[in-house]
């Protein structure tokens, strides 16, 4: 076992620089808690003023420790913060924690002072947790480091916590305590000057102590990197996340909380769908699902059985599962026939099996021996509620007992605790996840069949796509020099090209004539639309023509338009000129786009065509690059879905060449920067994919780049 | 105070037949109940093999009582309790309250046995609560009565509380008491063969000690009556259900346990809509709402102040408020004066307000008091999490003075009670909506803030329609002497002309000339449809042709159709016809419908025509009858509905015709329960009321009527 972080995390050495002996201070707690929780290293303190702390001797300056220290804790005020890391520089420290407060959360001082800050860490190669953090803490029993300032002392277990805020990190402990879960390490991170989000995952990603990484997190330092790493981790690990800051309203109070800007709510769950991280909604769902992801393995399906003392109960919990997609099966004959004698007589065995109130341990010691066999079944809910005549502890050891004989994982719902807080008690000291209310095991079965789904998906791949990216740097770079915020129209149409998302062929005509020809030439019917960049809405000023089916009737309709628009545009006589376009009959119209995340970079969107998008906002985001399955996915979303596998009669369009026209656009924004935003629309997808085709496009470019 | 049931809830006496000594059983614990809690009135046991039971004197039958009898409880076996209420009707015994099981949940003859037993109740006039059920409780100092065979002694507060399930019943108590919820009064209805959620809904809607109602339900005994009931007594006090058996299969596992039919979820829906009742998910939730409730008034308004002593779960609060709805405004200038000298200098005074860790109860006091006084707040939130550093309980104190000087409405959320139990518990004597969780409280306000928008909602009225009730009549009943399954076409038709529901003009041609004649008459464009009941799918064989504007055109089409229908169906020959119907334009598609509740009854449907009702779902359902603002409601109500306001630069379309057709369809089937389904598919809405009409409609008739 090495790891990257190891001279943090497992330090053999550790000196408190800041230690001291005054009563309620930062640096008397965190060096006492070193002691109390029994750290298996040396500890030195240091401090100027001081000879002696807490019995044990004291150094002026860590460069008169006569040992080698792995890591430093700093307290000092911030003031004092660089002369301090200068000598755990030359006195070559590996580690840094920086408890001390005061920099980037402060203002535009602050933030100032946390670049010196970081730049002496990378000056002498040191790695830094915080500054304006909680602290760290490993409770292996190897280990046994607890260097915080909180009196909690967290038992050994499976999880590594991450917290971005130090009070929300001690109030998890605490919490975490309450009902008994296990720590392997905790890390609050702070304003993650150096360290961050993404190092400690790659750190535990690789440690065989840590089995579930629960995070708390305002903002992301990396999102790309996060993305990856997540993508990877999430195959051996659990990833679980607790993402604040998702309404506009809670993004402002996260951004003047840790001086962070906060991703936009879409990006963040586009992230969650496209590495397998468990996003949960609230604290209580990060307990309740790590507390079961630490003490049952991943169900191998979303088959539950519920056995319950309780009809109501069952129903609730049957509610909430159906509900989330469960399913709750019959269970098989062989099942049915042995637990029939244990129900009173003419009693149907039901899934959710109601044992009704007399129920003891015997009876549900014998139904679960029976429900745990049962092939049709994937994971089971044993619920108890208090009748007077019944001792739950008995109840609570049958399902003990039961956990013993099976691999399948076992959950309980006790309610009435008033009654029952020694079987509640014996559970958790059994590791049996156990929750108060029906609802809340059937939530957390429901997320962890998330993480199983993204489990048993395979991992998709990208698709490399050449495109012409001369061509479409000449083209940006055209526009940029005359001004121009988007490339639009033909320009537009030829970036597409370049990257071979199939475009409706079209020409410019500048006269009647040139158009009834040009239409000849593409055959079948045609739309003819005004080249005039002062008409914004087309359709009210009749500049666009649909449906002509005749190069006569293109001539047509060319002159009616011309003469209309030059009369109410009088500037338009000068160059007077229409696109004539092949027009795209029988397909879906969609829209494929691009918009830009201030933390996340390039975001592809899909959505079906007009109204769709803009009253139902049916749309789908994914983080650029995608997998050929993100852009899969990413389609199947949407609550349209239906309308592009044949609706009401009509033929299910290609689905793979909008998959494929997808991954092209995810290509050429990874290749150019230099687009804020995209909108192909419409893009018309048929049957055939022949007949696949993207109408009009628009690139708004980038400021500044 | 003098409530209908007050006979069984405030009984002056009580006798419990089939009382014993014998330990376990529930005569013992249901006597011993009723004294130990130390029942107000008098108490007569009832058992012939006894002479004394618990030192009382006991009667061998209920007749041998000296004193008059208010309330019996019955605990005797199934076999007897038909004897026994015989002997209790003599005695001119006014309440029962059957424990006894062993009825309707057991299949046929139990279920025939209850008949026999309510039969018994009826004839001498008493009123039952039961069978099947866990007994009932009365808080209140002045009664003190416990009739249920629980251990739970509940303390007296302003709950009512109805439950459905034993078990359930008594698993909320057992909880309320967990966090000091006071209960007025319990019932545990059971079979409810007599007394059911109405009846109690009616006596407790009047009775003064009772506050704040709760449910859990399984199903409605009579939502109809209920829906009345509800309308009136939460605009007094509110009621909060959690109904179980939302999802088929709950319903089904309802169904086992209760022998009962469990109601669809969207009437369900439908009903909590029309009625403002509270309706919560999780039994988690409705403790939370019931506590709030029960402890704060219902705010003024949706606007929240959070104080918070970490940014973290003010951040996380933020983002559930948001979500559902709720609004954080900035606080006032004066306000913000006032509080910027507690926070640390450069702090700037935001809502959420973060106190920083540091602080104490002194900051808590000073910032809550400022915050209460701001008249942009409604409610507020004070949250802290804790620091080793602060001592909660005098941040929990600082809660308890704000409450004292001010009428808003205060929850507090204490994080990590492994510190803090001590404050959680004052906060909790005190009457201070304590949580663990900052979501928890923020999801609390939401719920209460929809009750209070329905409290400030106009009541609505009824519209009577006088509709040609006759004339519909007849067409039933020749459709049924027809062995017809649905009224269609000119008849469908003609049902909603006699309700004033506006139809396009149409008319039936048998010869192509006839078109044409009749299109003219129409003037306009037209729509001509075959008029065959063989083809399904007109669309499919080309039996419909659109927007034919001149009679040549409609003669053509017609002369086309005829050719080409009857070749593909021969049998069309005999005697060839079309409907030539005025064709609506520039309107939105809309469908207006009817579907059957098994128990709530007729459930009027409106949604966005075509792919929006078969895609997207997009409908909404309210019961009928309607007042016009349920139909204001369930327009409104849509997703979609936007596009009956104007939508990229259309007319907003005549949304009062809309309800007007909505009201008249309400009236319809009020008047006539023989539809089983109805679907006013297409119902054009355009910008002219004149305009808006239905094209087609189908009236599917109820079996056996």
């Amino acid at each position: 076992m090495k790891g990257k972080l190891d001279f943090i995390f497992r330090p053999q050495s550790i000196a408190v620089i800041g230690a001291t002996n005054r009563k309620g201070s930062i640096g008397r707690e965190l060096l006492h808690n070193i002691i109390d929780y029994e750290f298996e290293g040396k500890v030195f303190p240091v401090n100027p003023t001081k000879s002696v702390i807490h019995s044990i001797k004291c150094y002026s300056t860590i460069l008169d420790v006569p040992d080698q220290v792995d890591l430093a804790v700093i307290v000092v005020s911030k003031e004092h913060t660089l002369d301090v890391l200068a000598q755990c520089g030359e006195k070559g420290v590996k580690g840094i924690l920086m408890i001390t407060a005061g920099f980037k959360e402060t203002g535009h001082a602050g933030a100032e002072l946390e670049l010196k800050v970081l730049e002496m860490v990378n000056k002498y190669g040191m790695r830094m947790v915080g500054p304006n953090c909680f602290g760290i803490i490993n409770a292996d029993p190897r280990v046994h480091l607890d260097a915080t300032f909180s009196k909690l002392r967290p038992s050994f277990g499976k999880i590594g916590l991450i917290s971005q805020s130090g009070a929300m990190g001690e109030a998890i402990l605490a919490q975490a305590q309450d009902v008994r879960i296990g720590i392997s390490m905790f890390a609050s991170i702070g304003n993650k000057a150096d360290i961050n989000e993404n190092d400690m995952l790659e750190y535990w990603g690789d440690d065989p102590t840590v089995e579930v990484i629960l995070l708390y997190l305002e903002n992301f330092a990396d999102p790309r990197g996060f993305t990856t790493l997540a993508r990877r981790i999430t195959r051996n690990k659990p990833i679980v996340i607790v993402k604040s800051g998702k309404t506009t309203k809670g993004a402002a109070a996260a951004s003047s909380h840790t001086g962070a800007l906060a991703g936009l709510d879409v990006s963040v769950e586009a992230l969650f769908e496209q590495t397998g991280i468990v996003r949960v909604n609230t604290i209580e769902e990060m307990f309740d699902v790590a507390n079961a992801l630490a003490k049952m393995p991943v169900p191998k399906g979303n088959r539950v059985a519920i056995v319950t003392n309780a009809g109501g109960p069952g129903i609730l919990a049957t509610d909430a599962l159906i509900g989330a997609g469960m399913k709750l099966p019959e269970f098989s004959p062989k099942t049915v026939s042995a637990i029939q004698p244990i129900l009173p007589p003419g009693t149907a065995v039901n899934n959710p099996l109601d044992l009704v109130a007399g129920a003891t341990g015997v009876e549900f010691k014998k139904a679960l021996s029976h429900v745990v066999k049962d092939p049709n079944i994937d994971s089971v809910i044993a619920i108890c509620v208090p009748p007077v005549t019944i001792d739950q502890t008995l109840v609570a050891d049958a399902i003990i007992e039961t956990s013993k004989i099976t691999k399948l994982p076992l959950y309980a719902c006790f309610m009435g605790v008033t009654y029952g807080t020694g079987a509640f008690e014996r559970l958790k000291e059994h590791g049996i996840p156990a929750m108060i209310f029906p609802e809340s095991a059937a939530t957390t079965l429901a997320l962890i069949d998330k993480y199983r789904r993204w489990l048993s998906r395979p991992e998709g791949s990208l698709v490399k796509v050449v495109g012409d990216k001369k061509k479409v740097a000449a083209i940006i770079k055209k526009n940029r020099q005359e001004q121009k915020e988007a490339v639009i129209g033909d320009e537009a149409l030829q970036i597409l090209s370049c990257y071979q998302i199939p475009v409706a062929s079209y020409k410019y005509a500048f006269s009647k004539e040139e158009a009834g020809r040009i239409a000849a030439k593409i055959g079948g019917p045609v739309v003819i639309k005004v080249n005039t960049p002062f008409i914004l809405h087309k359709t009210e000023y009749g500049a666009v023509a649909v449906d002509l089916r005749t190069p006569a009737e293109v001539v047509s309709a060319y002159a009616d338009m011309e003469k209309r628009i030059t009369k109410a545009f009088p500037k338009s006589k000068e160059q007077f000129s229409v696109v004539v376009q092949e027009m795209i009959t029988g397909g879906v119209e969609t829209v494929i786009g691009m918009t830009t995340d201030p933390s996340f970079g390039a975001l592809i969107m899909f959505g079906l065509g007009g109204i769709y998008v803009e009253v139902m906002k049916d749309v789908s985001f994914r983080i650029a690059p995608l997998t050929d399955l993100d852009a899969r996915d990413m389609i199947e979303s949407l609550k349209g879905y239906k309308l592009l596998t044949g609706f009401r009669g009509s033929k299910p369009v290609n689905i793979a060449s909008v998959e494929d026209s997808i991954l092209k656009l995810s290509q050429l924004v990874l290749d150019f920067p230099d687009f804020a935003e995209i909108d192909i629309n419409p893009f018309i997808v048929s049957a055939d994919e022949h007949a696949t085709k993207a109408v009009d496009a628009r690139f708004v470019l980038a400021k500044g780049k």
